[in-house]
């Protein structure tokens, strides 16, 4: 997985993601591992999409002046290993039956329905290995990232849950969402914050707006973009009947949403050392994730 | 599911991990979790089997004096929280499709097949929450048990690898069964030696070795026994063309070297205070899980 590492400017914040990536799903690997599932995690993890939750993580964790790196690393690669698992069990055939993920296959049509269930079981595990592979000068801190990475994770607040509701005749929205998009966004800033010795609680708020809006944005696209553009399926809220921002509330009103949202997540992030580079790194993000509503509904 | 330990002993060992699995279950519920999911995971963790392995983690604790025993409930919560897992996944369509387990149906037959995954997901994170919700005053301690159950689940080496293994089609028998069954059993001894404050390594041999007699003993059960006796389906092995004690030794090989095993077991068993006593409760899971060949090779 080197030549991964080779085609990203050193120094930069995504090639410091990419490299804690590296280290991490490089635990799950031995002459005596499995090949094929081997393979798959392997395929599940990398090449990665946008990485926007490790690099939230990251940036919290930098602007708190980021005194154990190493724990910040492990965090963000744990973080994102979770979003992967996610991925590959939502797109398993008896949840949303995707046949492609990231312009690929997805695991199961790449590999095999068992292989897809192991690796994302894997990643789960090799998340809360991640975390504890790093010798930490205070591991208080260390068990504080696994707790929130779990709550965020699992039952009966986290992505688990969040999927769950699917399942339910009568969904609570607003649990749905924050549950399903808005919980991994949370333990980001949380466990940036912890990775830098500070307090997870008043990092609440901006995780929960950013997730905010992410949904939004994430529900646009699925409405506008086509299945090439988005590299997965396009429309699969209309197609499973999930809820959706813009059925919602229109185009207009979603979009406007969209940035009020964002408003308010920047004026939500607490005062710390790097608060202005921290706003920047959320009003880019916010560009990366913000459809181009105008151009598009003039096509 | 309070219920549940009314009808235990009070001070039981068994009374004991009940309420610790109750405890850790608990951190799941709240009124705002999507109930099917709910249900479903209490479903897969009540009634409980045997409770093997925790009941070996407690022993060891217990011999090693056990002064943090809430961390000790924790860790033995947690590990079977990893095992109940795992049968939900193995039962799944996909693997072993299963009807049965625990004399009851499925996880994925008595509610849906996207419940027994998310279930699956929801219980391995579960068993992490578990292990960081105790506030131990010894964090390393509680970090170390992260790594072990880990370590001991996921890739290259843990139960996950395990299942991995049969979809090779060169199967690495010493690696699969070491991985597929011993893994958790090297957890048990290891989490339980850490839990009261000891060093790990001198216990994985006690673990490993009760894992090969575990695995011997449940192939000689897999061949003898009917599917109502062992309440969940038989003749699994030949059926799924998986490797079997019996049908490479023999009935009378495999009793006896079921028997050698369990008596390296015991002779493995580090110096502790209460060694006398771990080595009769080794022998009393020994009794429970060795079939009684001779009076079924008679009938």
């Amino acid at each position: 997985m080197v030549h991964i590492l080779k085609n990203l400017p050193k120094n930069s914040l995504s090639g410091r993601i990419e490299a804690a990536m590296v280290r991490a799903v490089a635990l799950s690997g031995s002459s005596q591992a499995p090949e094929k599932l081997l393979s798959a995690l392997q395929y599940a993890t990398f090449p990665g999409g946008a990485r926007i939750r490790p690099t939230i993580l990251t940036s919290v964790a930098m602007a708190c002046a980021d005194d154990q790196p190493e724990l910040t690393d492990a965090a963000a690669a744990a973080l994102e290993l979770i979003h992967c698992a996610s991925l590959v069990h939502d797109d398993l055939p008896c949840f949303d039956n995707a046949d492609v993920r990231r312009g690929k296959p997805t695991v199961h049509r790449g590999y095999s329905e068992p292989l897809a269930i192991l690796t994302g079981d894997s990643l789960i595990v090799l998340a809360f290995e991640a975390l504890s592979s790093v010798p930490s000068a205070d591991p208080a801190r260390s068990m504080k990232l696994v707790q929130i990475l779990a709550h965020q994770t699992g039952m009966p607040n986290g992505i688990c849950a969040g999927q769950g509701w699917e399942s339910e005749e009568k969904i609570d929205l607003s649990a749905y969402h924050r549950s399903k998009t808005g919980a991994l966004f949370v333990a980001a800033t949380q466990m940036g914050a912890v990775a830098a010795g500070q307090d997870a609680e008043q990092w609440y708020e901006l995780g929960a707006r950013i997730g905010e809006a992410f949904q939004v944005a994430d529900d646009l696209r699925d409405v506008m973009f086509s299945e090439e553009e988005l590299g997965k399926p396009a429309g699969q809220d209309i197609l499973h009947e999930r809820p959706n921002a813009v059925s919602e509330l229109g185009l207009d009103g979603a979009q406007s949403r969209l940035k009020d949202i964002l408003a308010g997540a920047i004026s939500s992030i607490p005062s710390c050392p790097g608060e202005a580079q921290l706003a920047q790194m959320v009003t880019l993000q916010a560009k990366k994730i913000m459809p181009d509503v105008k151009t598009r509904s003039e096509v």
